[in-house]
């Protein structure tokens, strides 16, 4: 069994509007001094099998296939 | 300037159908051996100043007042 994790970000200069709302519902709320905020999306997976670089292949191409649109999405996978 | 990462996940025991919904999609695609997808979210936040332990102080409020339900979800904080 092998746990990694996806994480997927918004590439620079792709507009975020929902990171917009939070940083201007966090001014509403009274926290100053917050400049920037951009929410991405977390995808926690368990695999079966232990080979960990196989996983990382497989993981690639699950990305590629489904859990990011490669165009305006960056993704990062960490491996336990 | 501090750049910190906020990771939201779900509570162990808290149902995603969403999660449930790309298992599937990835098992019809062919990726075989997947056991168990959730999703979560990640903030991105750039915030001013320099004192790390205020500003995760200040995280925390955010993730407890508007980032993060509590009574479902669960937050960790990390920052650069």
């Amino acid at each position: 069994m092998i746990k990694a994790r996806v994480t997927v970000t918004l590439k620079n200069g792709v507009l975020d509007p929902q990171g917009k709302a939070i940083e201007g519902a966090l001014g509403a709320l009274g926290f100053d001094g917050v400049n920037q905020v951009r929410q991405g999306k977390v995808f926690d997976l368990v695999l079966d099998g232990s080979d960990k670089a196989q996983a990382e292949e497989q993981l690639k191409a699950m990305c590629e296939k489904l859990l990011t649109n490669t165009v305006i999405e960056n993704y990062a996978i960490s491996i336990d």
